[in-house]
């Protein structure tokens, strides 16, 4: 798969979109395909948008010029059987659709052995690429069949030394904007973090004991921010468990019940910050009038909460986008596979709510 | 693909339990690869398992054996690449999982031309079957290459006069369980439904116009169990948008302006109950003690509401086991391809939460 040249790409979209025509009629327009019944007056207005544009042969095309199968597989361990992750396989999908390519998914549920029989069948139906991606952010081994195709790893990182392609969220950065968020409106002492591990805790029981990289590169972000202005953090509540709504309550409970006032809660996910939202209420506290509330992931829990909760969301579809394009050929990088980790973290960008306000 | 006996199927997850090993240690020693370093012992141990629990040859022995491939493909609109019905996904895999079959999963954005690209692919791939899926219930067009392979629609109804095998929840059952439940309390007068469609209008725009099964069916059912003891539903309210918290809070505050008080909020899914708890709360109405408000979905945001919300729940996973299981062979029905169309309504539980009360 070549990469595109300098500047804006032309793909299959905008060749549809001055054709006036489906993504789908252009891509069989242009791989010479005749059992779709377009009229030859359609056919025509088809390559005349893509000469006037300059759109170069797509992957369709080059599937037929070259045996390619004009498809990639996206290998995860929970991305398309979960509901956390799913805007990645959209992303993908769309970045490869532009390119003419299909995207096939297959969820091992984290089983080295399934994985290993999944890599080996993709490989002998002839992909002609793999997204290897993990629904939370975590540090990865290869498996060693990967390396007989081209790969990228979406939302996960190779292990020390290990030369590959990477695309994973700027966790760290996250963390400083929301610690320079809170900032901004006047916090500086009474900021907690809610949904720490305690020591030796490494991801709860549903997620093979994983631990995800996001909460301690989230952490980092926020100390950094707060040791910037010297400021400190107030504490951390430890959540030993999987960070959903019934944890964080009892965390942010069992906070309060210490005797503990805090000013503002910065919690490692959405799902902790309604916990917290439940707590705080019942605690008599109102968000954010006595405390701030921040949560992580701009889930659909986030728009869910009463007042929106005000969350460092999740780029997951521009994931998807940037490790499909990397996939098909990096236009700024070398050719060839790479020779070093290659890691490119995307911006999670802060999403206000209503649950932050100046200290009382 | 055959079908069990009678009675409860013995499946590669029985063996490994029973050898104390994983249920892809039992595969490749059952599909005679001797490529994983299993000791062996272990295989005899694998083998002994088998044979005493009645074992039969699974999906993975008789690709062996018969040369099918041991993969079937879910090809869906959206359901890989939202979070709205992925536990379908997870159903699916595992039931495949335990007969040693893999799944594909492929979305096609809800385009025709995609689709028939998709399916052609597969069928190329020799996939031993395909599940079809619909991110939310509705009646489809089944694509003619289909045809082609064994198939069974997932979430979706084909056609009248069309002879297939499908899927859904039972939406009309639900209807009635959300209804009844509101009876049991006390409830006969007003209890409003938030969410239906204004006559003419099919669907929000981010699904393509397709009218969702759901919202007549559990429209109807709500009524029927109110008609059942001589209430009467006191109205609906419309959204003619794409049923989220913010159409679900003007829905809800411009009731309230109308000057309706109502006891009861029958809320078309869980998003537009999330929008009804902002209206009732900036009305100065708590709920339960003033209004009780029931979701229908069980999904994530309904354990994230305060207080949690009564929710009737898609039994996602149970729909994927199901179409995977009648699509490897249905022993309770006759062999071959359906002659008729064949519905299953899985049962959509019930879910307290702390969301509804007695009338004040």
């Amino acid at each position: 798969m070549s990469g595109g040249g300098p500047g804006r790409r032309v793909t299959l979209a905008h060749v549809a979109e001055r054709a006036g025509v489906s993504r789908s009629a252009v891509s069989f327009v242009l791989s010479g395909r005749t059992d779709q019944r377009l009229s030859e007056e359609t056919s025509a207005r088809v390559r005349r948008a893509a000469e006037e544009l300059g759109y170069r042969p797509n992957a369709a095309a080059r599937t037929l010029r070259t045996g390619r199968s004009g498809t990639v597989a996206l290998v995860s361990d929970f991305v398309a059987s979960t509901s956390h992750a799913n805007s990645m396989v959209r992303g993908a999908l769309e970045a490869l659709r532009d390119e003419g390519s299909l995207l096939f998914t297959v969820d091992t549920q984290g089983d080295p052995g399934l994985e290993a029989q999944v890599v080996e069948n993709l490989l002998s139906r002839s992909v002609d690429g793999v997204l290897y991606a993990s629904m939370f952010t975590r540090s990865i081994t290869v498996p060693a069949a990967l390396q007989r195709v081209p790969y990228v790893l979406l939302n996960c990182v190779p292990g020390p030394g290990v030369a590959a392609r990477a695309v994973v969220p700027d966790e760290e950065a996250a963390g400083r904007a929301a610690g320079e968020h809170l900032l901004d409106l006047g916090h500086r002492d009474g900021v907690w973090f809610v949904g720490a591990f305690r020591p030796g805790f490494t991801g709860g029981a549903a997620w093979h004991g994983w631990s995800p990289l996001a909460l301690t590169e989230r952490l980092r972000g926020l100390e950094a921010a707060l040791d910037s202005v010297g400021a400190t953090l107030a504490g951390r509540v430890p959540i030993d468990a999987d960070w959903d709504p019934h944890d964080g309550r009892a965390a942010v409970a069992g906070l309060l019940a210490s005797g503990v006032r805090p000013r503002a809660l910065v919690c490692a996910n959405d799902a902790v910050a309604a916990g917290a939202y439940q707590a705080l209420r019942r605690a008599g506290l109102d968000v954010p009038a006595d405390v701030s509330v921040v949560g992580f992931d701009g889930s659909a829990i986030s728009r869910a909460l009463d007042p929106p909760l005000t969350s460092v969301a999740l780029p997951q579809a521009e994931l998807g986008r940037l490790a499909a394009q990397l996939l098909l050929g990096d236009p700024t990088g070398p050719p060839g596979p790479p020779t070093t980790a290659d890691v490119r973290r995307v911006p999670m960008p802060l999403v206000l709510g209503e649950s932050t306000a100046p200290p009382p």
